[in-house]
Parts: structure tokens; C-alpha cells; sequence
């Protein structure tokens, strides 16, 4: 029984590899870099990005994909700014699932302008958990993490902390109100991703935005691994 | 394609509900209440849990079965204050589910004292879209919404806020240090779920923690409906 739901796990999971490379090619072809951009509900995901896309990003054309049980709250404030948003809800037609994946992403792609895209933000559903497990063809995974979460997250949470290149810690500001310690956090995570890059932020005071933009318009310009 | 997928999760959730069903029977044959706790991760239900039940709830004797991906982190925290804590992990043999379903909790029950217990909640593993999916035989289902988390999470995982009877608004000690607003949150609850109980409280300051225990005392002293 266990033996053959991990088999049919594995199956899923290689399936979603296949199409996860067919996204990588049409990335490729369009020389358009993705993130994508994974936290816990209410992290601030969507404000990070408000915040380092508020102004041009040295001319590098940034658009977003959305993505979202239901609605298009996020998509909207994204709007605002004039950069291009495609909306991606897993509740009709993918039934409500809890996370991205490659064919999820593969169906929106027509609606992504990705020849006038220099670098795309997945945004991903609000989870800790399944969308770690699921490439969508991006070049690099990042993760919010906000301090009022607890420090305990990397521990109770290892896989997706482990999945990323980079853990943005968000809302910095809020330190002096919490019962929180900072150190204890980073040494969680190093213990589970031993010197991850990380950065600690304040979308709301805009402390700390300036690296996460350099950080975006680095991972646009660099030399793209092969798929 | 599409008509398959939505037979095979019907097929899943008939499933669960006659395992939930007969989870329910054995806390029924015990007298044992039973709710299933629910959030996004760092909410705070363990630490609203904590300040239930660091003093004896009016003679009601309280266990809880703990889901994590992995880790015993959360169930260390309430063994503290000698609540009898069952550690459920869906990480050995469920694949690290992002929730706890009826067959996990069937599968921990041998584990837990029912016949020693009136009241059992069980802390579902923090996520706001798969843990509202799944009866697991609970009496009633309860939620933990924080406010650093936004205002739009209700219109943004309606299923979660609409599955519950409770939703208890948490970090309330926050509010002077937030954008945020309580009367927009409390707009869009009702605007998924109209009139549902809700209670505002800060596990950090005490701050409606009377509230919350009356109403965990009042579900294990309540009629039970039936199965």
C-alpha cells in the first residue's frame, strides 16, 4: 500500500518534470529568466514585489504570474503598477489544489507576454508545504519568510527551506513587538540549508528593498544554466 | 480529463468520509469532543493552545493529537504544561501531506488515551487550503487567522474560512503596529461565512483568552449531534 503510493507519487512527480523542461525550452527561447516566489499565507510576497517593481528595474521588463486558489486580489494590486500580471487560479478546472505545477503554469503561458518579458515572478499559492515539490521550469525558487511566523519554520517546514536559493526574512519592522529572535531563526535555517542566502527586509518601510531588487536584477542578467 | 480528476477527488473524499465516520464512532463510544484546529503555519494555534490550557479547564480534561509535516516541535511545547500530546507526522508513510486526513488520524488514535480524555483537539498541519478538504471525525472545526497575515486571506481561501464554526482572530497585541484593518478583515469573513463566530484575542497578552477557553469548554460539555 505504502510502497505503491509512493510509486504513484514518483510517477506524478516525473511527469511534472517533463512539462516543467517544455516550460524551461519556451523560457529559453524568449531569453526570459523566472522566479518563483513561494512563502506561508500573508507572508508578503505580494508586497515585496509592490515594492521592488514601484520603479523600473534598470530596464529590465518584469511581468508576474499569479497564482491563487481563487480571486485576483493580488493580481490587482500588481496591476496598479503597470506591470504586466497574468492570473493564475488553481480552483476551476484544477481543482483548488494547494500549489503550482508545470501544467498549471504550462496553460497560462499563452496568456504570459513572454517575448516582451526580460524576467517573469511566479507568484505561488500561499503554502509551506507541496509547492516545494513541484519545478514549474523556473531558474531559481526564493521563499518568504516573515518573522511573526516563529523560528521554528525551517524545522517544521525543512523541504521548502531547502528548495530555495534565496529566504527573504519580511517584516523587520514588526521585531521590536515580538517575542522573537532573529538569530534563532538563521540558525534554523542554517541547519537545515547551511548558508542559504538570506535577507532581511521590511516591505513596509522599504528596509532592505534595494538588495532584493538587486537580487532580482541579477538572477534577470545572469548566464541561464542549461534546461 | 477534467471530469476524471473531479471523480477520482469525490472518490477520495467518499473515502475519507467513512473513515471520518468511523473515527467518530470510537470518540463517541468515549465521550470525547473533538475539534479539529486549523491555520496558516505561525498563526499561533500552539501557542493559543498553551495559554488554554496552562491552568485546568474547569475539571475538563483536555489531550491533543499534533499533525506536522515532521519534527515534534509543537507537541514538546504543550507536553510542558503535562497535557497528555500525541504526535502525529505525515512525513514517515503519507508522503508529507499538507494536511491531516481520517486515515492519519485513525492511524494515531491507538496512540491517544480517549477513555482518559473529554476533550481531544487536534492541530492540523498549518496550511489554509488542503486542511479544510478533510472530515477527520471532528465534532466541530476551528480556525486561527492572524492579523499580520492581511486582510484579504478570507476571499482568498474561502473554503477554510467558510468550513469553519469558529474563527479566532489572533496577534491582536499587533494591530497598533500594522496597516492593517480589523473592520475590512471582518467585512470579507462575513462575506464568505455571514455571522460565523469569531473572536478576537492575543495569545501573547492574554488579551480574550478567557473567551477562547469558555469556548473550548463549552464544545466538550455540549450535546453531541449525531454521527
Amino acid at each position: 500500500m505504502h510502497r505503491t503510493k509512493v510509486r504513484v507519487v514518483e510517477d506524478a512527480l516525473d511527469a511534472n518534470n517533463t512539462i516543467a523542461r517544455a516550460n524551461r525550452e519556451d523560457f529559453d527561447r524568449h531569453h526570459v529568466s523566472v522566479v518563483n516566489l513561494m512563502s506561508a499565507p500573508g507572508a508578503g510576497k505580494t508586497a515585496l514585489l509592490e515594492r521592488a517593481l514601484a520603479e523600473p528595474l534598470a530596464g529590465v521588463r518584469v511581468g508576474v504570474l499569479e497564482g491563487d486558489v481563487q480571486g485576483s486580489y493580488d493580481a490587482d494590486r500588481l496591476a496598479a503598477l503597470h506591470v504586466p500580471v497574468t492570473q493564475l487560479n488553481t480552483d476551476p478546472g484544477f481543482g483548488g489544489e494547494c500549489h503550482l505545477d508545470a501544467n498549471m503554469v504550462r496553460s497560462a503561458l499563452a496568456e504570459v507576454p513572454l517575448d516582451e518579458l526580460d524576467l517573469l515572478v511566479i507568484e505561488n499559492v500561499g503554502n509551506l508545504v507541496c509547492p516545494a515539490e513541484f519545478r514549474v521550469g523556473e531558474d531559481v525558487r526564493a521563499m518568504v519568510c516573515s518573522v511573526t511566523e516563529g523560528e521554528d519554520k525551517p524545522l517544521k517546514y525543512p523541504l521548502m527551506f531547502r528548495a530555495c536559493e534565496l529566504v527573504v526574512v519580511n517584516k523587520l519592522d514588526l521585531l521590536p513587538h515580538l517575542d522573537f529572535d532573529l538569530d534563532k531563526l538563521l540558525y534554523n535555517l542554517d541547519a537545515v540549508n547551511p548558508g542559504v542566502e538570506r535577507m532581511l527586509v521590511s516591505a513596509r518601510t522599504g528596509e532592505g528593498v534595494d538588495a532584493w531588487r538587486d537580487w532580482l536584477l541579477a538572477v534577470a542578467q545572469r548566464e541561464r544554466a542549461p534546461a
